[in-house]
């Protein structure tokens, strides 16, 4: 079933000069890629696929957001490190620190949405519904499927059947594919 | 624009106990992969991106159809030798022999549709309607939105507006990418 | 324990002027790469293997010489189909047709080497000894390690202790890898 | 020309019970690699590469000895970042902190041995001796061959010929591959 994608909690954002909300971003489809700068899998191909959603669709259509989702090494992955990193990456996304929690290690929009680990991705129709809640690798050409399908939907509400959100995971194991959630 | 797909010009059918003819698969997305066995590109990126299209998406909304239009060493691509590479790389989904023509080295369906050369991607709607015509290289991510687009579209046909046939050709020349009519 | 080099049977040589004979690349490290134009894993992977150690080390150093050692599918891929293949893929390296036998499947350069199957890697000292006889994938820095080793060897027999020939075999089995005799 | 290995100037050792120095590992063929935590090319690529030696060679004829040669944002890759990195990326082999330099921000390793920036590869023969001295990528076959070549001679330093070291630098530029010192 479809659910509403609870707003982001954002300490910092890089590459953006105001604070983003999702209510803004109604209308568009939004691919949200949650990670970590230390997260091999995230490196390895989270990242270049959130690059190459940004470059392939128009941004008046489709948003990408990074969210640094950090629930391990907290110390390591901090503001003055991620921006190195997305500095050296040449990430030209936006891409928001995940605001933490004053007593959980896990931040706080990685807890409203459920998040298993990192990379998660998510995926939002223009109406700002979860359509893809993904732990680990998703392949290119069946993300793609869904952003097509997600593009050609009408932005206004009206009564339609709506497909349940798809859960693709292929059971992605915390190694170089991806980092779970202990 | 679009224009409606020729039908298929077919000597001899792969891994099909039938003759397929387009006008049977109305109501089902079509992608067409034009190759030749001996075209390193269709080796190395195009028969296994149409492998996996095969297997990502339920046969009942899309097929995949291998077309075998050699316009070159007419001779070493003969149907014995394309049925042993056909065994040899384990391709599942049905592929016609394009019809030679009499009098030219160009066979009658890379004619009718105008190919430029191997690999050439055709997709169609589930109105038969031509709304790809790619020669060369084309990545999953916007195949698969493409893939995505047709099949959220209703399969009966309506007042709507079609959305003209994208050419996404990337200027692929005639390497390990390619091969073009001389 | 290493063995002299049965010399090559050969009924057709492609991209040489004479024909070839171990005898006379005595002095040169040789690497000879049989296999199939049709086997998968010789094509994504030990042809361009043989064309990068072509490319990486000086001829007058080291020699690499394909065999094409059919042992199924004998039509397909017979001498016309082989010499389109070697034009579409821009083979540089010289390459020779294994001698056909008369009564059996399997030509007489692999019955005399007792090939298991493609591609198979063969790799001959200075002094045409058999250092490597491998069935299915190696990687570059194993093999760059053994024909580092050769090149250092001195071109003259002398007193020396030689290395045991390495059979690195990592276990391929017959799918995309390789293709074994049956 | 060769010229003798200046030894290592290393604040912390990580995956090394006692400081590691290159008069210790005499008699054995060393690789050094040089990276930094946050440069693309030597998380992509290098790192990789050193994994792949560390594990294809045994450790009493090569030693595999990362350094981590920090010239930018020191601060983001401090030493915690750092062993928060090899743990994530399961990094095996020894890496050494190069020692940062009170004036300069470059650290005394990398000063001593000229290092154009990350990553650079340094191998030494069994004499302590550099024989290659590169900075980007260098692909498996060309180092494997001289591993390979290395390794074959002998640990006893006697009247040889020795060849010129080899910098088969194959201009690298400051972008995915490496970061070049500015």
């Amino acid at each position: 079933m479809n659910t509403p994608a609870p707003e982001l909690s954002i300490s910092t954002w890089i590459n953006s000069h105001a604070p983003i909300t999702l209510a803004e971003l109604k209308g568009r489809v939004v691919v949200i890629h949650a990670f970590q700068m230390l997260c091999p899998g995230c490196v390895s191909h989270g990242l270049p696929q959130a690059s190459a959603i940004h470059a392939a669709f128009p941004q008046t259509e489709l948003a990408v957001i990074g969210i640094h989702s950090v629930f391990e090494h907290h110390e390591a992955m901090n503001a003055y490190a991620l921006k190195a990193f997305v500095h050296e990456y040449k990430i030209a996304f936006p891409i928001g620190i995940d605001t933490p929690d004053t007593v959980s290690a896990i931040p706080l929009t990685m807890q409203s949405y459920g998040m298993r680990g990192t990379p998660s991705l998510i995926v939002l129709d223009r109406l700002g519904m979860v359509r893809l809640h993904h732990f680990g690798r998703l392949d290119d050409l069946r993300l793609g499927a869904l952003i097509g399908q997600l593009l050609a939907e009408s932005p206004t509400p009206k009564e339609q059947k709506i497909e349940p959100a798809q859960d693709l995971n292929l059971g992605a194991s915390c190694t170089t594919v991806s980092c779970q959630i202990r």
